[in-house]
């Protein structure tokens, strides 16, 4: 037999989703009778917008004959959705990225999981904790840190605690570090980075040799004028940061699968030598070896999000959620929680109940409420005490579900 | 500036696809008024199957409404597409393949690029020589080969010649390798293995514990009554190896990016320490760090070609191609040319005219024909004097591109 990627061995015993997956289909078989409501995954509930689905129809019929049929795609995706991307995403707000700045990928999970490969195996990695589990967990994969400790740490990770304490605003690394990953909006916190703050990132990344890989899926949810949405709108950024972006939750694309990310032409990374390289051309390779880039009819659908009508269902959409997570935060608070988040993302951060960790938390909730979340520590280990709970869910079950968790409370 | 990934280094120049597209474009801006007939990126060009595009409009219909609304699907694919892969493309053949043994995937590109990742870094690659680039590139940036030679092999890699010397069928490994690269029916040559060469790498892979990453994607081109399509038709295959198949080259979706791999249950590799472990555990956890599965819409689409109705379309589809792929032989053959494949395969491997090499007649049948095709040197040192055509292309072109190449050589 051939020798093994023994980093998989590294991996905690089961990715976090998974784990909720098999905890809540082990207690319906049990309790075939409960109805559950589920605020765990973060899948979206809404079906598409008119327009997208317009484009659907479109896309398929011009499969449908030879003279429009489309066969593989450029490799960074069609050049009518980055010139979209580029215009409202980016330009709208004043920011200027190139069409070859911008690589459309299947996923702001496998962006996230994927763009480690062009760095070092040797690389030290920061991670906002909690965060996203799939940036650890393809740093482990790909070697870049040892086992992990009884509170879920890896060894070789600097982990940058976010808690209430600090109001979920991590502090630099007290140690040198070569790729930091920042989610903002959080995931799942909920926290949002003002200007100054990501300045300070950029400022640190920029006097530290490190790169930021900046993940922005939640970017639609930002009301706060003063909240970037983009790490690019700081000064200095093009030359240290990498952004990825995703349709899923925007235009409700979970189950479409698109997203981008963008690397600019001045960001670089060197060589043991100490030669100099472009980030951008790395990837571009990388893109080109290993992908075929998204679907055509999934880019058209993409590109009718940036259409004036798309635009506002889109806004309507994300308005929806945001409805969901206001139920959410004004109900849990009304019943003696303590919730964060869910003002400028479609995320809810709820301190459990004292005395409770988060997988109790979990357990306690599915057993009481009926109601799926996710417990925090299943994000880092500052995640413990917490559990998220998504804004996602269509309004009536939002409505019962904190209803449900309200009761179960004061019954406890 | 953190350190990069140099095994991207050790890559040769350029993807031999971008440099041929490079090529392309730089002739067409030099002669805007030359036509090209492109059969050379092996992209397919039949509208797809009634069927497919019926299923598309269904689906994106179902994404229209909250009820029947997708999102994020099952990490391997949706049980129902690997239903029907289950028993149509291997229990129709007797061959038993359980769902869970079943990854449904956005590409074969990726899927051949990605496997790799779940074995150890200083696996001994062997590759049928020539081939499909990406298991070598993928291996390189993986850093599992030294630098190229001048010929363009990597040390490290254990390479297979195919050359019409031996029938482009490659003697076993004269040393030691872990994992074994067999894709048939072959790209480029259109060689397929019988069922007793298949028993032989088999038998070699139990014998000296290495593993098969057996790419099928183009099995159904087979006519041949006596070749397998499967690896899994020879007895023990699945302890030791892995196949990838793909819709790309019979349903026509190399712009819709759907393929799968089959990790049977069986089939193991070892840590260092002596431990076995599932390979199919190991894709498991890969597949669920790192993707959320193709669209729901596209995976509908697959499955819609499993109907009577999508079967005998794609059948149709198929034998368009083969037509085309006789018209090249035999009108290449009469011309004086040596032409080997496109009976069981899509491509035509044609042996280059005296004294050029891939690349100048490359470059000769562009400049005088305005023929693309790709050189047989892009796919390994062995490739060096072929040529490869694709019979993707239209009825029209395909016969009108062997005239002009026969009206070129006659005038040379």
């Amino acid at each position: 037999m051939p020798r093994l990627n023994e980093h998989y061995l590294t991996l905690k015993s089961s990715y976090l989703f998974g784990e909720i997956r098999r905890r809540t289909q082990a207690f319906s078989a049990a309790h075939p009778d409960a109805r559950l409501i589920d605020l765990g995954v973060g899948d979206v509930t809404q079906p598409l917008p008119p327009a997208v689905i317009r484009a659907l129809h479109e896309a398929a019929d011009e499969m449908a004959r030879a003279e429009t049929f489309k066969g593989y795609g450029p490799y960074p995706g069609y050049e009518f959705l980055r010139a979209e991307i580029a215009a409202h995403d980016f330009g709208a707000r004043g920011v200027k990225v190139g069409l070859d700045e911008i690589f459309v990928s299947d996923g702001g999970k496998s962006d996230s999981a994927n763009l480690q490969e062009i760095f070092a195996p040797d690389c030290v990695v920061a991670l906002m904790d909690p965060v996203y589990p799939v940036y650890a967990d393809s740093n482990v994969v790909a070697g870049r840190s040892g086992p992990a400790d009884a509170s879920g740490r890896y060894a070789g990770f600097v982990y940058l605690p976010c808690t209430a304490e600090n109001a979920f605003q991590p502090a630099l690394p007290d140690r040198h570090v070569d790729l930091i990953y920042l989610c903002y909006p959080n995931n799942p916190t909920g926290a949002v980075a003002t200007r100054a703050a990501l300045g300070r990132w950029v400022d640190y990344a920029r006097a530290h040799d490190a790169t930021i890989l900046f993940d922005a899926a939640y970017e639609a949810y930002i009301v706060d004028e003063e909240v970037p949405h983009s790490i690019y709108e700081i000064d200095g950024a093009r030359e240290v940061a990498v952004e990825c972006r995703s349709f899923s939750k925007s235009a409700g694309f979970t189950g479409m699968r698109l997203a981008y990310t963008v690397v600019p032409e001045e960001a670089r990374g060197r060589t043991a030598g100490g030669a100099v390289m472009s980030l951008n051309a790395l990837w571009q390779r990388r893109v080109s070896i290993k992908s075929n880039g998204p679907p055509y009819i999934i880019q058209k659908a993409a590109a009718a999000v940036y259409t004036p009508e798309g635009q506002k269902q889109v806004r309507a959409l994300v308005a929806t959620y945001m409805a969901n997570a206001r139920i959410i935060r004004d109900g849990l608070a009304a019943a003696g929680f303590t919730v964060h988040g869910g003002r400028n993302a479609p995320y809810l951060w709820v301190r459990t109940p004292a005395g409770l960790s988060s997988w109790e938390f979990f357990d306690t909730l599915l057993a009481d409420a009926h109601v799926v979340g996710v417990p925090g520590s299943g994000f880092g280990p500052s995640g413990e005490g917490y559990f998220r709970l998504t804004a996602f869910g269509s309004r009536e079950e939002t409505v019962e579900a904190v209803e449900r968790i309200t009761k179960a409370r004061d019954r406890s």
